[in-house]
């Protein structure tokens, strides 16, 4: 019989509900696997279109000038951007209601030059290249003192909410701390108070003992599939040591994030047909505020059941998959 | 152009970016209009298969015994539950890792006989029997202790997770506070301490001076589109009069609801060509916690976009049209 846990999120304090029982291979989820929708012909991000994409920020290129072919990474602005660099920084109130201008930056980093070639089927150097870009993009807008957090997240298939099928990923710098940040701040400057330590560092070293929810164990990253997921298969790839901040890691621990990101999603793409992913990293606020207490990681979230009304009404994820389940399926 | 704001929730403090600009109609939406899918023949909900849905907690019947045809709502366990009336209330301890048992209540309603019909497709009369049942059972369910707070909601359509095509909602009882309800009243604790006064109460005073986001204003009910509305065409129902818990609303409240409810959802059915929607009814903690500070309120999100990793990752929704763009085409 299945029964249902209420687990608690150490990080966030938040519920999640778990089934716990054998897993049940994929008659419960709605799959949709991610195929190619868009006409090659009219993708704005393919090679030798580099003028319907927009002036690049950035690209790794062996050379050569600026907007044309022999990319292998380009970052341009969003064409339909959430956040502008133009703005102003006050809140506007009127009553019990406020706003404020959608200040920030909104770039997207083209993966890859070619059309069909979704992220993880990059070999390990180029994808290391896409980490790059993230990390670059990060050091450059931290100097401007109006954006105090970056988040970078990938849709990868319409599943999960992906409008272009070429590969490509989302940063955004916000000028607050964005509220899933925050949320995951205020139980790390907790547990710090509390204990005098960084919560990741205790996690690791719990789940380490444990052992149970543990995917892959290489290099200085730890994955793992966290206590409370949300989402079956959800896996969380984090530096064993202490490293609030993804923009100082180094070229080795970039190239280790690219061979564990390139794995545990193929472990993904076997182990449910190629599902839709979102893939979002988390990096302490730009100001050096969450130094003590947290530590960057990439969240790894398939997407095969649907938001219902108990996301909406009660804020509660239900997971038909046991992370301890996932762990044994995906571990490498 | 169109700009992004960036919005508070003004009860919870959240953050969400809502484009400004004309009501871009449809182009911009994951429509997948609410169809039929399920053969009525192996509908375990219609009228003639009382034993395939379960022995009956509460039915509306014009006399004659339980679990056979004669029923115009029905309320059953559900076959998959959440939470079960079996369990501990004690938290399990593991370093930094709790769970709990998912004790509580997790019932189906039954919203009418006929396989396609709608909730809001039933005339008024059957529609609030539909509520009367929300109403009797939360009552009964509140008489239970271990009980802290009750949510009902809604998937209307398989794009917002429903399962089962034949009209249902979903009564969840929890042993604690659920994640939205505690963010909603943490907000409305706040205004209380600093004004004195209900958040819910002085947010319609505010909203019916401005009234560019009424929807619609009669009875005792006021449809209002939220300043930050987190989804297209998102519209809460709220009583104009404070008000804490639904369990305590009158019938002529709940007819009052019938007919806001139906007119609100015929608009959105029109404006959006029937999209899914989920449908939620927030109410005060059982125990009366929030009985100064709360209103209970219908929320009522049609899911025309996507959840994406900007929702995953940075806790922010992007909402494509304002509010008041909302409110100007769904206006009664």
């Amino acid at each position: 019989m299945i029964t249902t846990e209420l687990r608690t999120d150490p990080i966030t304090g938040r519920m999640v509900a778990i089934d716990i029982g054998p897993f049940k291979r994929r008659d419960d989820f709605e799959l949709e696997p991610v195929r190619l929708e868009d006409p090659p012909a009219q993708c704005p991000l393919c090679e030798g279109r580099e003028a319907d994409a927009g002036n690049e920020i950035l690209a790794w290129r062996e050379g050569g000038p600026a907007n044309v072919p022999g990319w292998s990474v380009r970052v341009v602005p969003n064409r339909h951007p959430m956040l502008r660099i133009e703005g102003q920084m006050h809140v506007r109130g009127e009553g019990l209601l406020e706003s404020r201008d959608g200040l920030g930056a909104h770039e997207v980093i083209v993966e890859t030059p070619i059309h069909d070639q979704p992220l993880h089927t990059l070999d390990v150097d180029r994808l290391w290249r896409v980490l790059w870009a993230w990390r670059t993009r990060i050091q450059d807008l931290k100097r401007d003192s109006r954006f105090a957090s970056v988040v970078i997240f990938k849709n990868h298939g319409r599943a999960a909410g992906a409008r272009l099928d070429h590969a490509h990923s989302h940063l955004a710098a916000f000028p607050l701390i964005t509220p899933a940040l925050a949320d995951k701040l205020r139980g790390a400057a907790r547990h710090l108070t509390k204990s005098g330590k960084c919560i990741f560092c205790d996690l690791i070293a719990q789940e380490l003992h444990d052992g149970r929810r543990i995917i892959r164990d290489q290099d200085a990253l730890l994955a793992i599939a966290p206590y409370a997921s949300r989402a079956p298969f959800e896996t969380w790839i984090v530096p064993r040591d202490h490293a609030p901040r993804f923009e100082d890691a180094t070229d080795a621990t970039l190239l280790a994030l690219a061979a564990a990101i390139k794995e545990v999603m193929a472990r993904i793409d076997w182990a449910l047909e190629r599902p839709a992913c979102n893939v979002v990293l988390h990096t302490g606020p730009l100001n050096g505020e969450g130094d003590r207490a947290f530590h960057w990681h990439v969240e790894i979230i398939p997407r095969v059941t649907r938001v219902s009304g108990l996301e909406w009404g009660c804020g509660v994820h239900r997971n038909p998959v046991s992370p301890e389940e996932a762990a044994s399926v995906l571990r490498c």
